[in-house]
């Protein structure tokens, strides 16, 4: 524990203060620049690392990365006049103007006018070596080129090299734009919140937050000498239980004089429940709630107040897994998943739109080469990274990123295909962990069908992302490959009988196992023909006798693959059913998993421990995807939302209405039976799509029929629509 | 600059002081542990960016790498009574017992009686993950087993993985026995040491340590107000050079009370030039010399008192470069490089036989996975560390070291086969500096003879070794490689005119140049038949129009090949030309490069700067190994000594005696023209071989004649012979 903490923060805070009201201003912004992938490495291991169970350090078992220690940052300039730069590093650095090194850690050079090339070299082996450079002119930013390797040498006579064989990225950054808060300095935000209830009893303290929450718990006015203890609960029953909670800090307390302390470690929690013996005595409890700041960019209102619980509830869930990246669930694993982070990422945009996230829990997961694993040791994890990239391209048209990703996008799939086996399928080797669901008696054995079919998607991510990196020998390899196994994934796979794709092969044979999870990814994947998909979902998604599925997590994709077929009505009651089974059960955030059947505090059990489960997890929050993508159906048709699709399905609810992010700018819409209102975002050419029992009309575009009550209308950048039509009972 | 690091040091050794003294005595020798390799990364990142060029930091231009951060070490333990074990850990760390973690960061643990598994995992981004585990019998060595990816997960159920897919290695250490000096606090050896001359000036002070030395500059009873500038010259021409000295500290003086003070970073000087202004003051200068403690066990004295000194100043030039790892040289680079560690090595063996520094510099120089270029940059270097490989199982035996390196080894040359061209040679591809010797004019254009010949010799490393690993077929393979690239080798580059190997090939043709490289190499790899031998001897080594050598670097090679033809007499007066040369001119530790042809301060100068060239370079002490091996005559047949030879040559000595070191006990020699005597190590047999005009005689064993004038004598471990005998004139 620490009581020095706030006093430091607030310290930081004053110098950050008397900074900006002292700092000259710049014409161009300069913000702190490093390798790109390495910051966020370096954070991955320290956010991941933060976690404890029952007062152990408890770390991710898979291989942790390091940023590389030792970092050449240069850009050339040319100056109308000369100009004074300063210089901020963390590391050991040096400064050179071509070529030449100035003596001593220089925080200030004068570069002279003309064309120069400045290059800093920094070493740093505890932090990402990173630089802030700002003059008039010279800033640091992303455009700067970096290399780990300059191979910068010289001969005999004191020739340089040519450095031909030297890669250069460009920089990376994020958002620190102030000198004084180098990358390692980076804390998320924190405001102190208070509890709804409290319980005293002789020698404890039972604390209510009201609803389920992170943070830091502040101890106020502490004094005495003892011991207290602070046991953490997601439910009343965790906190009350000094045996089974999950997390709990142990202090020993001697205080003569009343004090503030404030826990060093974040917590989950609603309840806490702080125990003490000897003298020791607490004032009162408050915590702080910790946060990154995103702005709610998307939201969905509808004529169901249900939903809109279950979409508020879905939302903080999400906002509390969303932090320096996205993480799985805020009391445990709080690490960063591949298979959860995928999910994150398609809620994120459809909430925060918050692309540098979705950009730091793709580098952080896949961290350095040589690949000696699967993401998180997990095989479909490592597919689920492609189909990250996949969806943020598609989201965001940042080729950029995924030029300078490609190289290790190329080394992972290369460890892929070298575990083929010989029918060139994927198979658990030694030490993968063919994960797919949590669920009960799931067989792993022989070729699984989904794992298959994710590296079809996964290859055809590759065969894209080569073409945007100009590797068209890449593209064209990756494209055969993945279509050699999507061939091979239906010939292999698919059963006439049941009408479905079944679970596996072993030993060359079909099994007789049909379970749902390449049956509904086929379908969003819309590999399938109508026929196809038609048999799957009577067969299969809508078939009670095939395993169902218990996690949020696969519930996210039933449910998705259930809407690509049309059958929002269906799924609005799923949606109530399941999330508002939470709901009624007082959940604050949605679960990693939940089963109906189960009784009491049954539902907080897991992993064969008492609070095992987590009750906020992200894949919990699915509902913020699935309503913003299939119920005001906006998704985008090119990359960047050059152009995209709104087709609006109310499934049964009266009206709704709400907002899609893009890169520039939301779409918004208020649909009911009757009215359609829209509004294009600041950028592309929505189409408006819907179905319509009269002939609608629009004063503000012209309605196409494109086929008997199919109706389209282009909605033009920052242009407002109101269509006037109606629903097809 | 700092006054603080006398203090802590003081602190430091009376705490460790009152350790020793409260310390209870154990049976077992615990150690500091940690993943094999990684903390001698880390340690070489540290040491290599010490370097400072005229007050700049200069770190190297390759890549460096970094420890893994996330460690899990583990041993199984049988106890017949219930133990208490304390824990000492650099990092994060948890402990458990049979999979169950203790809370927090237990200090002390007791371990059951009966069958348990230890197990601690331990996070540390900045320092090195290393524990130092003791109890009566369970304590931390190298018999533990470390990973960095346990890939130890959990079911739902709470079952866990099998771990099948991990690969566990045992644990790294070197001598830190002493829970109170982790790794991470490790520093080398310091002694006071004085000037032997002061010349004092108005306002400045110059210093002569009476030879070359290494450390830190003490400034005594330094103070006022005003700036000091420390000039470090390895010539008295450098210390006097304000404008061109390579090394220097600036520093800024405003000190009322007299203090001392001791510089931050150790420097290479001979003479010291401090030069300051204001009202600043010193009384005088002292250093404190730092050093690696080993023992010096090889010896050599002769009747020629200039081969007695050249002898003297080799191995103090060699101990000046043998620190944290095997140096280049000590004012500069002061960074590992393989090509002049590789020579360290061998005068290791006839020095100090100090296995942990070859160790060390090995495993630093490879660093990790993945290779992204040759080592150092240089492909020559890439190749000399196979090959001081293969030298260092020759003189140790040590299997464990090279099982354990093995995978690294792979790699490495896994990349390098995969940059052969077309014709399956080596050749520079972008970013390869192809560097042989600093020598004028040298081509590095097309297929260079050279380094074709090193990679055979490599690729036979990769085929000895890869039997140790119990790689059969990866031995095969690289036989294979191997023997064809030897073949290639005669067939491209031997010219029967020439009677000599080219020095290249251009596109498919010989080059009509020839140089020494090559066909030295190939003399003391034993590739070649006598005839060829002597083709050589007479056209290239004995011809003056070859293009001479002026490195030490390569004269070591040349001098080497020389006397493995038998020309000991030739080569000790080339010895003594060229290294007593430069004692004549006043070194006190052998220069990096020396070119007789060169007058006065010319010596000095080296890559186009007045005192660019290192007057302490690790490879101007060949005499060490040349002496040992080729005079004395020892060396190993077979690994670890286990059989030697011991084959005296005076060439032209009256009379020499002298030890040679092996794993168990030194060779100890006495030779004049009438008389061995011999003492054999403590382990291993040896063979005494010599010519005699008349039968010899020996009371302690039999001497064989082998063919006319040729005789062995049989030296059995412990044991000592004098054998009379009579050269042949």
């Amino acid at each position: 524990m620490s009581t020095q903490k706030f006093s430091s923060l607030t310290k930081m805070l004053s110098a950050f203060l008397f900074f900006l009201l002292s700092l000259p201003t710049f014409a161009q912004q300069a913000t702190w620049i490093w390798y790109p992938g390495d910051y966020e490495v370096w954070l991955g291991n320290k956010m991941q690392n933060r976690r404890t169970e029952r007062g152990s350090f408890l770390p991710p078992f898979w291989k942790l990365d390091s940023h590389y220690n030792l970092m050449d940052f240069h850009k050339d300039f040319n100056l109308s006049s000369p100009e004074e730069v300063e210089i901020f590093v963390e590391g050991q650095y040096n400064v050179k103007i071509d070529g030449k090194a100035f003596a001593g850690y220089p925080k200030k050079i004068t570069v002279p006018a003309g064309k120069h090339r400045i290059n800093l070299k920094v070493f740093c082996q505890d932090r990402v070596p990173s630089i802030f450079v700002k003059g008039k002119t010279i800033v640091s930013d992303s455009t700067w080129l970096v290399t780990f390797e300059d191979k910068e040498w010289i001969d005999e006579t004191g020739k340089a090299s040519d450095q031909s064989g030297t890669t250069w990225l460009k920089a990376g950054s994020w958002n620190f734009n102030s000198p004084l808060t180098p990358p390692s300095k980076f804390a998320l935000a924190t405001k102190e919140q208070f509890a709804v209830k409290t319980e005293r009893n002789a020698k404890s303290i039972l604390v209510d937050f009201g609803k389920e929450t992170f943070g830091f718990i502040k101890l106020k006015g502490l004094k005495g000498k003892g011991n207290l203890t602070i046991y953490y609960g997601e439910s009343k029953e965790e906190a009350l239980s000094a045996e089974h909670c999950e997390t709990l800090d142990n202090l020993e307390i001697n205080q003569i004089q009343k004090k503030d302390s404030i826990m060093d470690l974040t917590k989950a929690f609603r309840y806490v429940n702080v125990v003490y013996d000897g003298s020791v005595s607490v004032d009162s409890l408050s915590m702080l709630y910790e946060y990154l700041p995103v702005t709610e960019r998307g939201n969905f209102k509808c004529s169901d107040d249900q939903i809109n619980k279950i979409y508020d509830v879905a939302k903080y869930t999400f906002h509390l897994n969303t932090r320096e990246f996205f993480i799985d669930g805020i009391k445990r694993d709080r690490w960063i998943w591949s298979g959860d982070a995928y999910q994150s990422y398609l809620m994120n945009y459809y909430l925060f739109f918050d692309a540098p996230t979705v950009k730091r829990t793709l580098l952080a997961l896949r961290g350095k080469d040589p690949v000696t694993s699967h993401i998180n040791t997990i095989m479909d994890y490592t597919f689920y990274w492609f189909l990250g990239i996949y969806d943020y391209y598609q989201h965001t048209g940042d080729k950029e990123f995924i030029k300078q990703l490609y190289p290790r996008m190329q080394t992972l799939m290369e460890y892929c295909l070298g575990r083929r086996n010989k029918n060139g399928m994927m198979e658990g080797l030694a030490g993968d962990w063919i994960f797919i669901d949590w669920a009960e008696g799931l067989s792993k054995k022989g070729e699984v069908s989904f794992e298959q079919l994710l590296l079809t998607r996964s290859l055809e991510t590759m065969a894209l992302c080569a073409n945007i990196a100009n590797d068209s020998q890449g593209a064209e390899k990756y494209k055969n490959i993945g279509s050699e196994l999507k061939t091979k994934f239906f010939a292999n796979y698919w059963n006439n009988e049941k009408h479905a794709f079944v679970h596996s092969q072993v030993d060359g044979k079909q099994t007789e196992n049909v379970t749902r999870y390449a049956n509904m990814f086929a379908i969003f994947f819309n590999y399938l023909d109508e026929s196809k998909k038609q048999e799957i979902k009577n067969n299969v998604l809508l078939n009670d006798k095939i395993q169902k599925i218990t996690t949020p997590y696969m519930r996210f994709y039933e449910l998705e693959a259930l809407c690509a077929l049309g059958e929002q009505s269906y799924v609005l009651k799923e949606m109530k059913d399941y999330w508002g089974g939470m709901l009624n059960l007082g959940a604050t955030s949605f679960w990693e998993e939940y089963n109906p059947t189960k009784k009491g505090s049954e539902h907080y059990g897991m992993y064969g421990r008492e609070f095992g489960k987590s009750l906020c997890h992200a894949w919990g929050a699915s509902p913020i995807y699935l309503l913003g993508k299939y119920y005001l159906g906006v998704k985008p048709l090119s990359p960047a939302y050059e152009t995209y699709l709104i087709e609006p399905q109310l499934g049964g609810l009266k009206w709704m209405e709400g907002s899609v992010p893009t890169p520039k700018g939301d779409v918004k819409l208020t649909v009911s039976d009757k009215k359609i209102t829209v509004s294009g975002a600041d950028s592309g050419t929505g189409t408006l799509r819907f179905k319509s029992a009269i002939k609608p009309s629009c004063k503000q575009g012209i309605v196409k029929e494109i086929s008997p009550k199919n109706y389209e209308l282009t909605v033009e950048k920052g242009k407002e629509y109101m269509v006037e039509y109606e629903t097809i009972k």
